[in-house]
């Protein structure tokens, strides 16, 4: 069984048996592949078996319109508890736990909270490429990379942890006064590690949603 | 007796009367003008008389130092207790204060604490213009003005508040958290009071600190 999760820059793909779709607990024991191809080169009617999708890249949405294997999941969740221009992804994500935080670390940071099943509300942060570049973009003398080495208990006296500390030290401090079980995914979510050391990683978070919601939907 | 703070942007005047130099305490009494041009368009040869300057735009810094009546203030600060990349306006800032945090609301917004007359660290976070463009260069669904009317005690479920809360919250917690008396500076500081309105509004606090060095260099 495909199933594919498309952001504004990748396809992000997930393989699993149908084995994984019939276990109660979600396992990564059936996960046969996990890949990314860029949007920008991957023609999708390459793929001619069943894949299930969320996208929320508008351009790639009307293509996959189009491919009748391409089935589309976001009209199978129940979107009363969630907002209109929210993100499919963050939704998705969202369906995946019972409580918790999740921060999917993309193009963008989305921060979001689920209590008792349901959607708290959450916020949007910049992501890392495009923060840096803000930064690089206000001045030369702030072309840093990140330090995700960075002490966050101590206000800088230099240029590269002064922005390092903007960027990361607001970001903590904000998701840990939620004091919630936090969840990591997105492609930059190892490197968000290094400053949440006790977060879960899970990379597939948001397919494991998918999958929630094919089930509820008797789709798998 | 005139005053220059020259930033990526603008040149900023301040233009007091020498009694302002003499009493003990800063007093706003003795303001004659206040005003500012941009860097793009301002001939800094068109004014005759002596200015006194900090400057972080390296490109203006070159051509001040070739003008006899603009006299740099900047070699006159005690530099052991900044760090040496750090942009003199914050230092001439932290100048102004005996305790406190700074938040300079500028292109970048710079936040910086002082004890007891000693620079305690700082960090730097983008200002509300480049935030803007970075949100909408993310994807054209975050395409929206802040919210600075944002209840900041709720999780956001629409797209505006959810990046308004991204970008204003994080700050207004790690702000917060320093407990500490706080002075708002810079050309957007007004807008962040709505924020902060247990906050100090200081429009001129670079010139403070300006006028204190030239107090202690016999300049004035």
């Amino acid at each position: 069984m495909l199933l594919c999760d498309i952001g504004n820059t990748s396809y992000h793909f997930l393989e699993v048996n149908s084995a994984y779709c019939k276990n109660k607990k979600n396992s990564n024991t059936s996960i046969i592949k996990e890949y990314k191809t860029e949007v920008s080169s991957f023609n999708p009617s390459s793929i001619q078996e069943k894949i299930f999708y969320i996208c929320v890249n508008p351009h790639v949405k009307l293509i996959l319109s189009k491919l009748d294997n391409w089935i589309d999941l976001s009209s199978h969740v129940e979107m009363f508890n969630y907002y209109e221009t929210m993100g499919v992804d963050r939704i998705f994500a969202c369906e995946a736990i019972e409580d918790g935080i999740i921060l999917d670390a993309g193009s963008a940071i989305t921060v979001d909270i689920v209590k008792n099943g349901l959607f708290e509300g959450g916020f949007i942060y910049p992501g890392l490429n495009a923060m840096s570049k803000t930064y690089k973009n206000i001045s030369s003398a702030l072309d840093y990379s990140f330090n995700f080495e960075l002490d966050l208990d101590k206000m800088p006296k230099n240029s590269r942890d002064a922005i390092s500390y903007g960027y990361l030290k607001t970001l903590y401090r904000e998701v840990m006064a939620q004091d919630m079980k936090l969840y990591l995914t997105g492609g930059d979510a190892k490197k968000f590690a290094s400053i949440f050391p006790h977060a879960e990683i899970d990379e597939i978070l948001i397919f494991k949603g998918m999958i929630k919601i094919m089930k509820k939907a008797d789709l798998c």
